[in-house]
């Protein structure tokens, strides 16, 4: 049996995990990759080095992030979770969020710690993916 | 370090796995759903019931399909293959693959199974996503 989830499961499910894909349009064409992420209720807070994900981003903003449960093949869980993509240039909040992020994912990579340390030249792209619409489904044997 | 991974490593990556991230456009929104998958080498099979992935698909046959190993937060490699949506309607080759899928995931749903031994009504899509790129990136630590 296919279910939907209910809003309070498809929110635990994303509050619970710290592993997604986050999906985006390059080129008019979907492009998909896993992430870690940082959910706080409202939105999700993702890192990343500037790049293909990004450049897309800032040209097609609208994204999504996917997460999901699977214990074997008739029993997972998905979630999506639809959204707009914000560049976080505001240093109090780069500093903020990079925080948290460390503490999560305590091996960003040295280059990325080593700015998040002494505040150096901004590389590292951090960003809010705004939830707009969560959806999830369930399947249980 | 983060490198680039050999078209074969790419390849093998592919192969070895059956379970990946699907990402089509759906009014103009990425949207990301996870799928068991059977890749011969030049296209992958996917079997589906009909829903929003199908409907965007149809309407906007670019998609991607994402891979990945992750063993732990430093240590991962990740595929994207991206190519064409095809649903297959001739039906000596729906029964080839559905034959195949049904041998790699014996747990399609009570009704996909039927389907697949009666021949019954056609419920059940299965498409191809013809690969047209596929790149890939690994970390090691």
């Amino acid at each position: 049996m296919i279910a939907k989830l209910s809003e309070e499961e498809a929110q635990e499910l994303l509050q619970r995990n710290e592993l997604g894909r986050l999906g985006c349009i390059a080129d008019d064409r979907p492009y998909v990759v896993p992430v870690n992420y940082l959910y706080d209720g409202d939105s999700v807070y993702i890192h990343s080095l500037p790049g293909r994900k990004i450049a897309a981003l800032r040209r097609h903003p609208q994204a999504c992030l996917q997460v999901d449960e699977i214990e074997r093949e008739r029993s997972w869980r998905s979630v999506i979770a639809f959204g707009r993509y914000e560049e976080i240039g505001d240093e109090q909040r780069r500093a903020y969020y990079l925080k948290q992020l460390l503490r999560r994912f305590p091996h960003l990579t040295p280059v990325e710690s080593r700015l998040v340390i002494n505040a150096g030249p901004v590389e590292v792209i951090l960003f809010a993916i705004h939830i707009e619409e969560v959806t999830g489904l369930k399947e249980e044997w």
